[in-house]
């Protein structure tokens, strides 16, 4: 391919608003222009790299089995109205309606339309499992869309969905999407920590995230520096600095000694850092109470203090994600509220919490509402003595034999109350939010944290689906099922993104030969006469060699070249100079894009020789396949 | 490819909607699902076939140096509205708000997208000619969608633009266009015919039209039985049985010998036939006089009969689409109305008509106006004295120096009406359907009419998105210039259906080879023991030979087995079993899909010699390209 034909628009100025390196290089090396706030096309370079990624997943994905189908982008609204994600999906979906005032849905995910090809298809268990995926277009409102095609609002994701008789099943074609996705980032040159996830509000058990480390990333990773333990921090635990007491009994035990609970004046204290500061007294000494309004919880609470007047309504997905279908229907409480003890030094993890609860949301209830429950203003909140709703426990009070804790009234407190004797949970859980510091829960080592960036997302999704749109078969026995779902997803343009977040260097991209556009840049120093015609014969070589050559064939200076060569990154790049061809035998310049150092080869071996070298390079990175039928 | 793992779910019912082949086969074939009215699912096999047509085009355009970019399926309506096509599109393009009240578009072409990138990056004659193509989503709400994925709300189209500094440029990417598009089709194994077509609302001269004969065609196509003559029938012309006169001058002479006008009584007739049966003569003497209203008419009016007090308004797309820009805007009438007069035994095409006007629409005037504008009731209308409104005189007329026409008076004709003696007319031209049975205008040869469906369009856009967008580029002397644009559009989804309507025959589809999912079915009678070794060692042989293998390894019956791939039509079919296996040496039985005899061969030479038909097949259709890079 002849550079002055390919239309690769290089910029020397850097897009304004573009704050990290791939959002730039991308710009800058005319592999993306940008349509409107989020929405992005790919130039012929950038599809190049794009439609590689797009052939590993693929390949990936096929070599597991999993078949390839094409719904369409554009759904009809009633799927997500049987899903019960019509309601639930909220703004970021962008819907649209036509002529006749039918609903459609501008997919952002496509569990719904896999879901109902599949219903109308299966019959038999012998059809099971079942895997398919696509590689299409999505869309999701972003309210802020940034950091170019990392956060935009249209992309391309594979997402692939898959059915089983059993958990069992699922959980095989769950651990090979796992291993897939190893060898998908591999391939790509990316190196990424795969991390146990919350399932979030899809409700399931069972997910792993495939994270890169990013300093703009939405998650935080909790990783230990002596094993490999890699948590997102919604979902992470460590080693307790703490024996919790497992039993009421225990707590009893435990507090033998502690002197009778105690009301105190604390007056103008309302601040846990205000306290310490009052009793001169480490806050590890003080439990802290917070309390958090829930909303649709779809934990039962028939027998939860304070929530008997609590009402159930249906929810319209009328299942339980994680088990198989019951006679009654599901149903949530749209609005509940929660005590939360933990201790002082500790921090409440929301998202725990919230999974916990089975609720979709939670968040700190409003002063007036902390007030109403626990009949004091804010700061004053203690487990003992509270009787106004539902009080739960993280680990670490079960073991503070002897705490502080607000008394329920204005400028009082207690000293020396312990669970189990002066006060009882009605749950207790691990609901702390683990910290950079912490020790690992499986080696003891130091924790850290990290900011990352989804790039895949695999995860157990139960029977949600196959519930809510009436999925079912016939096992072995004639008897109707209802299958369960498992569902994987890989965001294409960020993953392209984040090769060359980790592949770049002042002067531009450096593309892991796999995914590159071209594999080598052929520069002559002037394009013509002698230099013109054994650039236009290694290029020829080469390309029957199987390699992917851009010959800079401009009339422009070299330093222009060799700079523009740099920016967009293609692996190896052959200088070719009148020079070096009138040396005996005729010597050109190679040199690959990572490294300094070039290195003068005789110019009739080097189509032989950098094609061999490629063919290795490639050969790291990608798998040998026999042809995928 | 395993059968049983593969997801095939053939069909025995025909679905009831389905009345094309096409619709037919490819839900008999599990090839496609429905999700909705006009929204169609990709199943594996389909699937297969579907990407070998896309990577047809690719490689096509590719080849003729277009490239591939990958805009977005949303499009910010903000594009639109620059366009004036915001507007113009009408209730078939499917609109979205955001949740910040934003506009979009799911995109039913893209000369906008493609336009605005172009924009941003042109700046000098030196890269022009510029050609680019994407081949992804779009989306038009068809009022009626049927026939499967031939009409379709949301399809799959290969759109390519390209731009230009002068028209020389742009006729020679058109003509490669048009070549690509006869190889496109080939190679898909299509009887195309490429027809004349009108350019309609988009505006613009030369554009052609590739369609395929089918019984639910949109389009009359007319042929010439003779020579390739081939035109949609909105623009198709043909030989006159009679000479037009050129000029009034030689029109008068050639009224000499005709007596002079008179008025006579026709009552109670009001149809040519009426009055044919009153005056007992052919309806090839009578001048039938048509009122039209048109809309949007760009045509210069100011000096038009009955016009004088028509006001033009701006239109919104500020271009008269093929002139560069001058300085003033353009502008169109929103209604005016017009007079046909046609020799009574042929019919005006109103397609000409408006392309005539450039008018977006025209159809018959109401009784009401036909009244306002002749004076008298329906029937009566005349070319002679009517000065209310411009008349427009088809060619036939200009060649009746003795006429009977209208007397603009209840129950009155002329008789004697000659055109340059009695009347005059704006304007002279050829405005007459061509019907089947009318001359070549190419060879004399008998025309005749087929109905068609439209594949592919090549189109000579002209200046209306570059001016109306504000395209611009330096030319060699630093002059600010507006390129030249032609679009390019190719239908994935029906070029496959198409493949299906022309080769099926009552078992179902027979793949040309070039597009079938799988080269070669493997059908072991049983697949057990002896028979299942040699079918696997023969898929493997032949997956390493590059072929395309589905071995149909279900518990079934050989019936079932047979039907079901006659029905997914794989071009070869092999049968493996145990009786052929014990003779010596052991042979299996070839067929191919198309031929009703199979022979026997030799197990072991089978691989070998079939990978060598097959590819030999292959290379009848699909051209051998070095690697594209």
């Amino acid at each position: 391919m002849n550079y002055s034909r390919f239309f690769i628009p290089t910029l020397r100025e850097v897009p304004q608003d573009a704050v990290i390196a791939s959002h730039r290089l991308m710009f800058r090396a005319g592999l993306l222009r940008k349509l409107a706030n989020g929405l992005f096309a790919y130039l012929p370079l950038g599809l190049r790299s794009f439609r590689k990624v797009e052939q590993i997943v693929r390949e990936e994905m096929d070599a597991i089995g999993a078949l390839e189908i094409k719904p369409t982008v554009v759904i009809p609204g009633e799927l997500w109205k049987e899903s019960g994600r019509w309601d639930s999906m909220g703004e970021s979906m962008l819907r649209a309606k036509n002529r006749l005032n039918n609903d459609f849905v501008i997919t952002p995910t496509a569990e719904e339309a896999f879901t109902a090809i599949v219903r109308d298809e299966l019959s038999s268990y012998r059809q099971l499992p079942l895997a398919m995926y696509q590689i299409n277009t999505k869309f999701r409102d972003e309210i802020r869309p940034r950091y170019g095609v990392m956060r935009g609002r249209e992309f391309v994701m594979k997402d692939a969905y898959s059915w089983h008789a059993d958990e069992e099943s699922m959980d095989e074609t769950y651990q090979a999407m796992g291993r897939a996705y190893r060898r998908i980032f591999k391939c790509c040159g990316l190196s990424v920590i795969p991390v146990k996830a919350d399932s979030g509000a899809m409700g399931g058990s069972g997910s792993e995230e495939f994270m890169v480390e990013s300093e703009i990333g939405d998650n935080t990773l909790i990783l230990c520096k002596n094993c490999g333990y890699a948590a997102n921090v919604e979902k992470a635990s460590c080693k307790n600095d703490f024996a919790a007491q497992t039993t009421i009994e225990s707590a009893k035990a435990a507090c033998m000694n502690t002197p009778a609970i105690k009301k105190i004046d604390t007056p103008q204290v309302k601040t846990i850092d205000e306290l310490c500061a009052f009793l001169k007294m480490d806050s590890k000494s003080f439990i802290k109470t917070l309390i958090y309004r829930a909303e649709n919880v779809e934990m039962d609470l028939s027998s939860a203090p304070g929530c008997e007047k609590l009402e159930r309504r249906k929810s319209p997905a009328d299942a339980p994600s994680d088990k198989p279908a019951g006679k009654s229907g599901v149903s949530a409480y749209s609005e509940a509220f929660f005590a939360v003890a933990i201790r002082g030094d500790l921090d409440v993890n929301e998202i725990k919490l919230a999974s916990v609860l089975k609720a979709s949301e939670v968040s700190l209830a409003s002063d007036a509402d902390v007030t109403r429950f626990t009949n004091a203003p804010v700061g004053f909140a203690g487990p003992a003595g509270l009787k106004t709703l539902p009080v739960i426990i993280d680990f670490s009070v079960t073991a503070m034999p002897d705490a502080v804790t607000g008394a329920l009234e204005k400028d009082k407190h207690y000293e020396h109350a312990a669970y189990g004797r002066d006060f009882d949970a009605w749950m207790t859980e691990d609901i702390r939010t683990v910290k950079a510091g912490d020790r690992c829960c499986q080696c003891g080592g130091e924790l850290y944290a990290k900011m990352g960036n989804e790039l895949g997302h695999i995860f157990k999704l139960g029977y949600k689906y196959t519930r809510s749109m009436n999925v079912s078969y016939l096992d072995e026995n004639g008897k109707s099922q209802t299958p369960i779902m498992g569902c994987y997803g890989i965001g294409v343009d960020r993953t392209l993104a984040s090769v060359i977040e980790e592949h770049h260097d002042e002067a531009g991209i450096i593309w892991p030969v796999s995914v590159a556009p071209f594999h080598v840049i052929i520069v002559p120093i002037r394009y013509e006469g002698a230099v013109k015609e054994s650039a236009d014969r290694l290029a020829a070589e080469l390309t029957h060699a199987g390699i992917e050559v851009l010959l800079d064939d401009r009339n422009e200076r070299p330093g222009v070249k060799f700079n523009d060569a740099d920016l967009i990154g293609i692996p190896w790049r052959v200088v070719i100079g009148e020079k070096g061809l009138k040396q005996s035998p005729a010597q050109i310049e190679v040199k690959s894009r990572g490294e300094k150092e070039n290195r003068m080869t005789d110019l009739d071996k080097t189509a032989a020789s950098l094609a061999r070298e490629i063919k290795e390079e490639l050969a790291k990175f990608l798998p040998v396949r026999d042809n995928i039928v």
